[in-house]
């Protein structure tokens, strides 16, 4: 399969930009003071759908033909893609069919549900999710959108960066958090087309390190009962993803989930901005290597802000 | 004692926009569904010290003479103006004593001692807070910051409406809370002079509703026994606050401690970001009439982000 490359991200950009938010950079007198470093945060919490995945789910359902959109686009998914595609079908005038595992919270259900999308529930294994799926495919002939492993995600992905290199120039380096790895090949296209010498760094979770161990190995390893706090990382490595980040990301550095909760009260307490665990993984990697990091300009994609506020860790 | 008006207004303006963070102006498309009007929220929950207060602060603590600031600044309070002079005194390079109660919250008494202020703790009563900071004033000779009752705060409170009036046109009214009325004051100043139609409603607890009272009565009924989760509110108005208000806000209306809190989670689910009840107060106010505000273009200040992540009503 095709590649995606930094000219699909152009096009995206261009198909999606009246329906996206053009989010703030924020920046934070305090944290700066913390790290030591000069930090621009990509606010994607505030993106439509609370998550940056909006980006490649409208890319994905506007690059549609009409005979593929005909009888609505459908994915499995616990969490933001699910709403996020709702959303972008509902801006379409078409159905989606979302699988939600029967355990998936409370909030994700009732988002997918005031997007208008349509709910079925399976059990909370990756089988039964791609067997549910597959059988609504047979009956209503809807249009698969994988959440990462898809080009137009992909380039959908890409514009957030894109945004954040247009806004702040001479960044040192530019770190996303990694799960099956949309936003993080997205972020390495952008960034190596537009700002080369700017370093890509992903960060993930101790407890998820699939990606960390398949860029050593070389090969894609599965997530194996990952166990963190960022709950949208759990995923493994897209083969599309992979193939982006093998060769356009520079590190990949895991972080305890000590680190990613005292990072998500920071961005809380100081920019008093809603983040997910899952969004705090960026500035957790910071927080464990400081002496690293002293004084460079650094982009941070927060990737999200869907958290259940009965449910925190603090 | 002159009332200021909206030249003092531009004045300060000028004096601190170098210090202070001109704030976004967001909008939600989920709020404006559920309340059926087009709301614009002016993020002072983002502005330096996490609240509306640094500006007047800032103002007061920079038009000092050489002379007036030699011996520093004090005043008493247990919450966010403390913070605010501190950091401004800080900015000026001079001393700030700020007598707390001794129950103030953990995170307000780092936040001021995070920004430099030399605390004094005293009784949580009126009474004992003024006595002591009296005898800090014989003793040191430190130039009291009045919270609200200030000309220059006044001034320094009413460029937030005055920013926000400046990006949003059209407005058919701005919501703001009333605790002292010094952000009340000045936001009225600045609208009945950038935008003489549009009208000023003054959002109170109904636990707390002093100036309610007072507004209707024509006279200032002090504050007794208030009880509100809107910690920011509890204080009675001031004396050139209660005479501009008199003659610049159209309407006091109060809210539940229900709505208080439904009005604070929707920013925090919907729009990702940290306010404060205090600030939320604002939102309340029109999910409690919303056949009112209808269709209507209305100017939200939310007043700051300050909240214990460890004490949430949710």
């Amino acid at each position: 399969m095709k590649l995606p490359d930094f000219k699909d991200i152009i096009d995206a950009h261009q198909l999606i930009k009246g329906y996206i938010h053009r989010t703030p950079v924020m920046t934070s007198r305090a944290i700066n003071q913390i790290t030591g470093c000069d930090l621009f945060f990509k606010c994607e919490n505030l993106q439509k759908t609370g998550a940056f995945k909006f980006r490649g789910a409208s890319n994905a359902v506007f690059s549609l033909t009409q005979q593929q959109a005909a009888h609505g686009v459908g994915t499995h998914s616990s969490g933001n893609h699910a709403a996020a595609l709702a959303y972008a079908a509902a801006l379409k005038g078409i159905k989606a069919h979302i699988v939600m595992p029967s355990n998936s919270s409370e909030i994700k259900k009732k988002a997918v549900a005031h997007y208008g999308g349509i709910i079925t529930f399976c059990d909370p294994t990756l089988k039964s999710r791609e067997t549910t799926l597959q059988s609504i495919v047979e009956k209503t002939g809807v249009e698969i959108i994988h959440p990462y492993n898809n080009v137009k995600v992909i380039a959908g992905q890409g514009t957030a960066a894109k945004e954040l290199l247009e806004s702040i120039l001479e960044l040192d380096l530019i770190i996303c958090s990694v799960g099956g790895g949309g936003l993080l090949s997205g972020t390495a296209l952008s960034t190596k087309s537009l700002a080369p010498s700017c370093k890509v760094i992903a960060a993930e979770p101790s407890g998820a390190d699939d990606a960390y161990r398949s860029f050593k190995a070389g090969y894609i390893i599965p997530s194996q009962n990952p166990k963190t706090i960022a709950d949208g990382l759990l995923t493994s490595l897209g083969e599309l993803n992979f193939a982006i980040i093998r060769q356009n990301v520079d590190q990949i550095i895991t972080v305890s989930e000590e680190s990613i909760i005292e990072a998500m009260r920071l961005i809380w307490e100081r920019m008093k901005l809603i983040v997910e665990p899952s969004a705090a993984v960026t500035l957790a990697v910071i927080l464990e290597n400081k002496e690293k990091f002293l004084n460079q300009r650094i982009g941070i994609i927060l990737s999200g802000g869907n958290v259940d506020l009965k449910h925190l860790p603090f």
